[in-house]
């Protein structure tokens, strides 16, 4: 039995946007709960038809970008961070989309390769575990010739040359002992990969045994291409103790640095993954590592801290009356009204508080005293006298309205933003433990038409 | 620079799957760790270039059907299961794959319309909060007549009627003195539901206040309904204590069909949402509840309890000779060679061990006695005497062979397997607290294989 009219189908196909007027607060933004996302005007029935769409987009693309700027925000500024996420999102899609909010939280590459060319996310990935073992032996490498970066000669058997290196690595007084046999498939694996890439060398050293086999093979092709003018890029860690292991390798590369005269070669890139997250990029910055770039994934692209945000959609106001949603969770109530939202700045540019106004109120402005209310507490409030005042929510969809739309900027620009938003921060509100909350305020008039509203919309009853 | 040669990319334009292929667990089987889901045979080049998009397309789809089969499980089959995840999912791909898992896994409907479009999945939900307060008063609903069920006759102030019926609630002895003044807002809403889809009423009641107003709004808007020979659907709980509020509800209908003798009302389907998870269902379960439908959105997609599958693609064998993966980390070590997988069943029915033989064994057979050993512990075997032996991959994919193709069921195929599946196991093995490890053994043969190549790559040094 249809549970539908014709006619409604016909509306559908008629449907358009030009009615509608789309506000929102810049992408790359630092936000806070409350201060609405969007404003989003026009018929109610085409405005809701874009609430489960603009939530569904809004939501996850905001707590990973949010879950990304944890991550960079723990590793420090000097750490490159690579997104590894690609393998354990929610299907093709799910992992573009992590793949774009992560670098535009501060990530600095992908290892998805659509995602970089899809938005120019600058690409960065290694060999896999399957490549190593896909190699038996040294013998299975046609083609052993390796022209010097400089184009000036031709090493004509590289393994050869790799396996002097070996040598004399295994028997050098200063690594004394340390290495034995290593795994010969591992061997050829990199030493294809080098003759491939000569200028782009880096290595997974964990297939077989790091500090036995991995190490001192990656050392050997890396010295190798040193004699042919080319510089090894470094390694990858994939198990094991990332701290103990990356101390130890260091110490390899600075011996090897000093025992063959190569400055430079105690600076080798260690990158280490496997399921990395926030928490255990703290562990190893407690202990101790010699880590330079970390990849990140399942913990990154599926949010573990927190696995969704919780971002809604709200009526606030109809035919110019405003609407509240009040609910048996305080949490869940709604903020009535049209709203404009303001960030007050205090003198030393740090951002005080948020206010939400109602639209006929006038704007807050630098240098002038506004009351600032907490929206549900009356003994939370403060006066405020802002240094500089910036309007949150921009016009980026005017509809049929001449109001002048706000640009739309790159993804560099929208990254750019998100970095120096987060450091205008105090830093206090963004410590890791503890942090102290940033206030979100409504204005005195807001304030008590909410209050107003609720008492009149809540159905009066007995305490029994 | 560029890091690759114009070659490479002649040889992509050429690539096809025609000399790879892909064998595969059924979809919709239960599974268990180190039994491999997929065997994929070919070029190694090609096969490599399938890894990630196979681990991309499996890992989630695979956890999230898990994910629901849970809660199927702790819900009991009598209960209805709806997904709404759309708005919490990795963007809009991310929610029509959740879709389509959560129905394989168990789940009777969802709210994704799309998803229903595109798979045939039952669509089920109900209005937004915004509906409710898009409404201000009864004077708002310009078309108040209602054809009966029948089409017999025409009410033509279904709102009037609504009206008495609220009256008659609201002075009955023996719902004496629950209700007050109920918010119109609310009321408004409903009816104009009602009218338009006079044979689904449900409604969401928590908008303003359950049991003071939702409950009393939607009872008098079904008994006019009642009165025109429909039958309402319901009510959806979204906030608030669901075990107690589910039960007030219930007292309610029991309540109304007594006063107004009117057999089934106390039957009205009770939905609850709002954060549902496993564990909020088993609490729910354990202090009683009159749920009888559960709407399940962000713990569902986003797999709560383990936001991610660790599924991983290994080369196991290349040009017929067997290849394992080393690691740091026991867990981590592959299962060398091309491998046959086979559940073993017994005398119950229940499926006892997995086992993995080299391809080059003879297959188990019913009546048989096998040794199943575990595949790294030594003392761990055991003699099992199958009474039905069935192969798990199968041949999805023959490439240029001439292999059968196992056919590829549809969707309620596949879930109707999944649910089978489920009730053949052991109860022990799927319990929630302390569930019995189900067995994954390898033959004796390919036991010694494995040890035999571990010992053979693992190089040998001295501790320390």
């Amino acid at each position: 039995m249809p549970t539908c009219e014709g006619a409604f189908f016909d509306y559908l196909r008629e449907v358009d946007c030009s009615d509608v007027e789309v506000y929102s607060i810049p992408e790359g933004s630092v936000v806070f709960p409350k201060v609405p996302l969007m404003r989003v005007e026009g018929p109610v029935a085409v405005v809701q038809l874009l609430e489960t769409p603009f939530v569904n987009l809004i939501n996850y693309a905001s707590l990973v970008t949010t879950n990304a700027a944890r991550h960079r925000h723990v590793a420090g500024k000097s750490k490159v961070l690579l997104e590894f996420g690609l393998r354990r999102a929610q299907g093709p899609d799910g992992a573009i989309s992590a793949s774009k909010y992560c670098f535009m939280g501060g990530f600095d590459a992908t290892s998805n390769v659509l995602a970089g060319n899809l938005f120019g996310i600058p690409l960065r990935g290694t060999h896999s575990h399957a490549f190593v073992s896909s190699y038996m032996s040294l013998d299975e490498i046609p083609d052993k010739a390796l022209r010097s970066k400089d184009g000036s000669r031709v090493c004509q058997d590289f393994v050869s040359l790799v396996q002097e290196w070996l040598q004399k690595i295994q028997v050098a007084d200063s690594l004394g002992g340390v290495f034995g046999y290593t795994n010969q498939s591992e061997l050829a694996a990199f030493v294809s990969y080098a003759l491939a890439f000569p200028s782009n060398f880096l290595a997974l050293v964990d297939t077989y045994d790091v500090m036995r086999s991995g190490i001192p093979n990656f050392c050997a092709v890396a010295l190798a291409l040193h004699d042919l003018g080319y510089k090894a890029s470094g390694i990858r860690l994939d198990s094991g103790d990332l701290a103990y292991l990356s101390i130890e390798a260091r110490k390899v590369f600075r011996a090897v640095e000093k025992e063959f005269n190569l400055p430079g070669f105690a600076k080798m890139v260690i990158t280490a993954s496997n399921d990395l997250n926030e928490e255990t990029i703290d562990a190893l910055n407690k202990q101790g590592h010699e880590v330079d770039a970390f990849g990140i994934g399942t913990y990154l692209v599926t949010c573990y801290s927190q696995a969704a945000l919780g971002c809604v959609f709200k009526l606030v106001e109809i035919n110019s009356k405003p609407r509240i949603k009040l609910s048996e969770d305080v949490a869940k109530v709604s903020i009535p009204c049209k709203k404009r939202c303001f960030r007050l700045y205090g003198k030393e540019g740090y951002p005080l508080v948020d206010i939400m106004i109602r639209e006929s109120e006038p704007s807050p402005k630098a240098g002038e005293r506004i009351l600032c209310r907490h929206p549900f507490i009356e003994s939370k409030r403060a006066y405020v006298v802002p240094q500089h005042v910036e309007e949150l929510l921009q016009c980026y969809w005017p509809g049929r309205s001449d109001k002048p739309r706000a640009e739309l900027p790159s993804l560099d620009k929208i990254r750019s933003r998100c970095m120096q938003q987060l450091e205008k921060l105090r830093p206090d509100h963004i410590r890791r433990l503890n942090p102290t909350p940033y206030k979100v305020s409504v204005s005195a008039k807001l304030y008590d038409f909410i209050h107003c509203l609720w008492l009149n919309e809540a159905p009066v009853g007995e305490l029994q």
